[in-house]
């Protein structure tokens, strides 16, 4: 298999002929028994080195009665307990600021990015300089199966921050040879900047949300623009399930003129690209030479046979730093056996990442828990005790509104209800990172017999391919 | 000299002993007429190669009838035209996208980045692959002598978007072997999570505006949090002049229990850290073999002698994609003789850059043209004839606010006159790119006969070293 082998390294001058449709054609190409095969040479290579470097993993291991050498199948590799994001809190908690899972030396951390601690303390991504390097040539070559070439140029219209979605994409077009064009977004009044940018520059390419991409196409045509004049030939997306929602696709398709292409696992996994499309529009790959994807029965947290549905749970075949050893996602998909018509044979998730197991949900790029947003407001003095969480789509972005009840006390008092809701807001925005509209009700507003997760109202309608309805 | 050549290639895998106090002792220390003799040498190759490779540069010399070959001393630099920013701006209107001063081929092109397009049609940069490596060679060096070592993590609280700033710093902390911690400004809700980070991650350095900085610790100090405990040690800034005005830089200096150090000259001549100050913290350097600089006479766009005022012109010495040779900053600025009592013989600006020769200001590193505002503004219906710019500092953050008088047309009509405040606030700020709160007044509130000058009120006081005068 082209140059791989553990810790892997890679040859940073090689780019394949513009024509060629793969990056590494052996690798993505193979027989599925063989790569499972050296697959688990890898996954035992992984293991060995995590157990030797990590306390955080000796300890769980051996909880369970593990070691490394007792895996000598990938069913066997089935037994390996789950890593959980709580887990990964707790570690750095106890062991900061990385946790006891970083397995290279806190020096040679070459760069620092963490989650958005919408769940609690947020978690800290410290990335060796070697992974990073490996991210980039992952991500080049996943993106170069989307169809992205040397010379492109790649708007990445994302926020730079601690969010992964953006860095790694730009790593991956650094890579890859194309021209980056890293914009950003979520500052106030850059999108109207963008729509004039994207005009100017004319990017082949764009990286970003699909409710973002909408938006930019809405302030395009309000300043009237056809986004179709924007020159993207290719779209690509993450952060949200829209880019595999049929309906979705179909308009930024119609809008742009441009091909959709969804990809994206989790932060924790980057390089998260491990689950991209390719230009063949087939539903995302599980590239399982980058990272191993195992998509499992929820309870039994081993392998559902092709055909069915189930949670992906990730393991890191590329990282030293902070490998993750079946790190559970919590996430909801099907997949199926390959090839994909693009001549890959890796498996296949034809509907994309379309619901979770549990009640999180995603808005833009963050990963929302209705209990986070319960402790914030419960918190405040003045809270009257239920509260209801509306997710809904303010024409093309995801938006997020709490309906809150203020408590008797400052009932009649329209100065304290007002400070009230300031407060909520901000506290929610601070913590949540997304702008967080908050409208207040009298107390006892909401029935108190519904179930908790009934708080949450997703107008969204992600999942039953249904955009506009109110 | 150390590896210096044109066009310059440094080895990327050197680094000095964490102890040595230069990167390049001999480039750095060299006695400084041995080094104008090799700065005669590159600006003679830099000259060929433009004129060889721009039409740009063919043609604004054929004009005033010179050659590369007649530059044989430093004094016939001189005479060499400068380039202003507006002839950039129209050679990208004619030549879209980069402009004819680009030299190299547009797909050889790695990262776009621009100016923020406050005095029209903003500009484009076209980074080329091999000046990305030097542009991170160059701030290496540069942090290096600012005291910043491997291993240190350098938080960067400055928006990543099209602003250099955030980008070059990024590029040299990287270079460097620091940790380096994108962490971005300018998202609503963003710096109470900056603090939080910070306190978690105890960045021995940190990058952004001196207002920012002040932002930070007062949000800090809101939330019970001593900017002290946040574990900067070298706090570095750019984007404004505030870190050499020693009120700000003092305070700056109690509230963290850090050195504050001034760096940067403009966007345009990335790597900026051309000026750069270091851990002698004597003023800004002049590192003239990155970027030459010449102190000039606003007339006569020749040197002044050393000790006496002027504006920077500059002239890069490492860049192949778009270089720029004798651009005019605009800037005002006094500059001595070294060594500085880092050893390092390089010229000094002992009080940074201070001014301007123009009307412009800078607001949280974006460059404001009063006349841009005055467009915006009059061009609108409800415009009632006069205006004034108001700059100032709200208790740490430097803001601007417009007052404009709305016209006879809509006196009365309350929804009218805050429509058209909203229409202006939302038109300066997609411009700006800076929030500007617009306050309306009245038709004939303010005085028809001051001069245009005098619309701006610069309330900042920067220049005059008193912060807290309202």
């Amino acid at each position: 298999m082209e140059r791989w082998s553990w810790p892997p390294s890679y040859d940073e001058s090689y780019v394949p002929p513009a024509r060629q449709e793969h990056w590494f054609p052996v690798r993505e190409t193979m027989d599925p028994e063989a790569r499972e095969e050296a697959i688990l040479v890898r996954l035992r290579e992984v293991m060995a080195y995590a157990y030797a470097n990590a306390p955080f993993y000796r300890r769980k291991w051996s909880a369970a009665g593990l070691e490394p050498g007792d895996v000598r199948t990938l069913e066997d590799f089935e037994r390996v307990p789950v890593v959980t994001k709580a887990e990964l809190r707790i570690a750095q908690a106890e062991h900061p600021p990385f946790g006891d899972y970083l397995c290279i030396a806190p020096e040679e951390v070459a760069r620092v990015h963490g989650t958005s601690g919408t769940t609690g303390r947020p978690t800290a991504f410290g990335i060796g300089r070697d992974d990073w390097a490996r991210i980039a040539n992952a991500h080049a070559r996943v993106m170069w199966g989307m169809g992205i070439r040397p010379g492109d140029i790649v708007f990445i219209g994302s926020v730079f921050s601690l969010y992964m979605g953006s860095w790694a994409t730009l790593l991956g077009a650094e890579r890859l040879g194309a021209a980056a064009f890293p914009f950003g977004a979520g500052v106030p009044g850059q999108t109207q900047r963008a729509v004039n940018w994207m005009l100017q520059m004319k990017p082949a390419a764009f990286y970003g949300t699909p409710s973002y991409a909408l938006r930019i196409a809405e302030v395009a045509q309000e300043i009237d623009v056809d986004p179709a004049d924007l020159g993207v030939r290719i779209l690509f997306c993450s952060g949200e399930p829209g880019a595999s929602i049929p309906s979705i696709r179909a308009r930024l398709e119609e809008l742009y003129g441009a091909k959709v292409i969804d990809s994206g696992s989790m932060a924790e996994m980057t390089p998260w690209m491990n689950l991209g499309e390719t230009s063949a529009q087939a539903g995302m790959l599980c590239w399982q030479d980058i990272v191993y994807t195992e998509v499992c029965d929820p309870d039994t947290l081993r392998r559902v046979p092709y055909g069915s549905e189930g949670t992906p749970v990730y393991t890191h075949l590329e990282r030293t730093s902070q490998p993750m050893i079946r790190l559970l996602s919590g996430d909801l998909t099907r997949w199926e056996a390959g090839p994909s018509p693009c001549g890959r044979t890796y498996p296949i998730l034809p509907r994309g990442v379309y619901g979770r197991i549990d009640d999180q949900f995603t808005i833009r790029g963050e990963n929302i828990y209705p209990s986070a947003i319960a402790e914030i407001v419960s918190g405040l003095p003045e809270y009257g005790g239920e509260h209801r969480i509306i997710v809904s789509r303010d024409d093309a972005m995801d938006t997020l509104a709490v309906q809150v009840e203020y408590s008797a006390s400052v009932a009649g008092d329209e100065a304290a209800i007002t400070r009230f809701r300031d407060v909520a807001r901000d506290a929610l925005r601070t913590t949540l990172g997304v702008n967080t509209e908050v409208v207040t009700f009298p107390p006892n507003t909401f029935d108190r017999s519904e179930v908790k997760s009934h708080r949450v109202i997703d107008r969204r309608d992600l999942f039953r391919e249904v955009v506009d309805t109110p």
